[in-house]
């Protein structure tokens, strides 16, 4: 049987710590503030918003709510992006996506201050996932991933890590941060021919398929660590990762269930990327 | 007996055909230019640009020198950029590296104009290399590797390739390239262990290790394709890979030899890009 590797546990480390540096911030006259940027009422955006907020609130940290209207024009929210760059009080900004079609939201991405840009929605922060310089922040899930692995103590120096998937927002990221980590990282796709040849030789797996049932028992092998990042509903209506959970948990060594696995640090990594932006205008 | 990739083949194919774009171009008006901007007398830079000059010449596109003196402020260097990005008639500035101590290096490849960096100087063009968002060139060498497989037919789709380094001239671009030509690929480093058991299982290699001798005939296996991106000078004084070639030769199915492999590929790039840059001026 699997050693469960809970995002909870993982959430509770990162929340205490970041009380602490909160608490600090404000003793040299700082209250560390997430702007929360959304248009419209898409229950998504609802749902991840409640958590954010909670999140913040529960570390101290500052929330400033911007809704616009679904109808908003693109000079309007380019306006509101623009006003929550110049607030001084703002540290960050979540910005949900995708936004309604009639805007351009490569251009309204475009428009957020590097400084501020939390979760990676910039071309520069994505660039520096690339590149190491150290000025941009990670997608909060690909940042989530590696928080829970160095909470479990799981040195990934020299092992082989297999991503599965390679989307910008979270495959191709998580692969940058693992191979700075010094893991020998293999990213897999839909055209990689006989996956399961290639997953089962790793020592630990990514997956960020984006569909259900994507890993299952013949993909894995004994020991094996297993990050499932994946949030699928399936056909009982129930939340499920990327991997066949019940056929994979009696092989591996250690695996993120879902719900309870990445999904519940996201927002902690965001939170936590606000208090260290907070930090470096002291 | 592994089949010979010659670079001077594939650098052949790519002359004729941007001699055609050259002349095409210049029917329409553009002469496409490159400036080179160089600091100083260092032997390697002096050889690179008399390769580039006369691989520019060859298929039409004009060369603008810019040479500074070694002692040149920071200011004086920056200016010159400013110069380069300004004039019209230029469409791509290569500006060699590393530049002497006493100078910013970062600083002056971030003045660069975006459209005229024809060699991946600036972080943005690095990140479009990442990001798949068409707006950069890739590091010449990094794309020369791709050219030399494309010229020989050598479909990379689904094959597992493995890029042996991960630096930020070559191996971390030429490994995102690959993946954006929907190989499945590992970047294996200084930290991975048992390198030859990963590299044995590929079918493509492409070796930027910058060491003479890292891959040996324990690395590969039958029916290979490696791509020797080294430059090295061995015990006798002679130019050599990072391949063991001699014994490395014999086992796979194809190999690029030093010299006489990428390194004939890349001012072909380097001008290649021009002609392309020089194009989107139409």
């Amino acid at each position: 049987m699997a050693n469960l590797l809970k995002g909870k546990d993982v959430a509770d480390a990162l929340t205490a710590k970041m009380t602490d540096d909160v608490a600090a911030l404000k003793a040299k006259g700082v209250t560390p503030t997430i702007a929360i940027l959304r248009v419209g009422e898409r229950p998504d955006d609802l749902s991840y918003e409640k958590g954010a907020v909670k999140r913040a609130e529960s570390v101290g940290v500052g929330v400033k709510s911007v809704v616009l209207d679904a109808e908003v024009t693109q000079a309007e929210l380019i306006k509101a992006v623009e006003t929550l760059n110049a607030d001084k009080s703002v540290h960050g900004v979540l910005m949900f996506s995708p936004l309604p079609k009639h805007l351009d939201e490569k251009a309204v991405r475009a428009a957020l201050a590097p400084e501020k840009d939390v979760d990676c929605l910039t071309e520069g922060s994505l660039g520096s996932v690339f590149t190491g310089n150290g000025k941009g922040y990670a997608p909060c899930t690909a940042q989530a991933c590696i928080e829970i692995l160095d909470h479990y103590g799981i040195d990934v120096t020299g092992k082989r890590a297999v991503v599965v998937g390679r989307s910008l927002v979270i495959g191709k990221p998580v692969a940058q941060l693992l191979l700075a980590k010094n893991a020998t990282v293999t990213t897999c796709h839909t055209k990689t021919v006989d996956m399961p040849s290639v997953t089962r030789g790793a020592e630990i797996i990514i997956v960020a398929a984006g569909k259900a049932g994507a890993v299952t028992a013949d993909y894995v092998s004994p020991g094996q660590v297993i990050i499932d990042v994946g949030i699928n509903v399936n056909a009982e209506g129930k939340l499920c990762g990327d991997v066949d959970f019940a056929a994979v948990e009696p092989i591996v060594g250690a695996i993120t269930p879902v719900p309870g696995g990445v999904g519940s640090v996201t927002t902690c990594v965001l939170i936590k990327h606000v208090v260290d932006a907070a930090s470096k205008t002291l």
